[in-house]
């Protein structure tokens, strides 16, 4: 059991097909990525192909230069602050760029403008969800 | 400017008192840490003592072991879906165990039932915000 997040009593582990439907009804999520500084962590549009999450970016930020073939986190929740519950899924694995692009229905589509033709994508090694049940 | 996040054209960077207070607005966010897997990453509650955010877990999970003097990155969004829009905050910087506990009201108040009666304090040393606005 892991205590440290925001779940215990009330806890129900998510299995792994759950956690990826789950990752499926979702655009947004964080990415977590390690440089010389320790890790980092950047929101980003996301979109699903398959069991991998593929994310665009640019080839010069810190994202690509620090995720590209490095081990990464991403995170998606979905909270409810009034019943103070909720659900998260936490994908672990290794972050590779893709050539060339995703077609685009299995690209994210960023709420930003601006130019994201560097893609990575992440192949989920560990997949572990929990969902807090109100009480 | 960073362009590995959701932001881009329409983006403005938030200042570090603004994004302090953006902070003080909320009571969940992320951390993510490093063990020898990599980054990790899970949904916390947290509260602002000053500018310091402060996190109760246990002593025996993986945040208290990995984080505890290790560097760390700390996360708080809010994102409005129908517009694309919203306000991350990213907080840089070194966890370090606090004992004893943080007087009530500078102490998070963690959703789920359980002991959480370690506190982990993260010193802010780099502070970062995007607010994206609709188009």
């Amino acid at each position: 059991m892991s205590d440290e997040s925001w779940f215990s009593s009330k806890l129900r582990e998510i299995d792994r097909d759950e956690c990826l439907n789950l990752l499926r009804t979702e655009t947004v999520g964080r990415i977590a990525f390690t440089d010389d500084s320790g890790p980092d962590l950047v929101p980003v549009n996301y979109a699903m192909d398959g069991d991998d999450i593929v994310i665009t970016t640019t080839g010069y930020g810190a994202l690509a230069r620090a995720g590209t073939n490095g081990r990464v986190a991403f995170e998606v929740d979905q909270l409810d602050h009034f019943t103070a519950s909720g659900w998260s899924v936490v994908v672990r694995g290794r972050a590779a760029r893709q050539s060339p692009l995703a077609p685009p229905d299995r690209r994210p589509h960023p709420w930003a403008d601006g130019s994201r033709t560097y893609v990575l994508r992440i192949c989920p090694e560990l997949v572990s969800g929990r969902r807090l049940i109100p009480a």
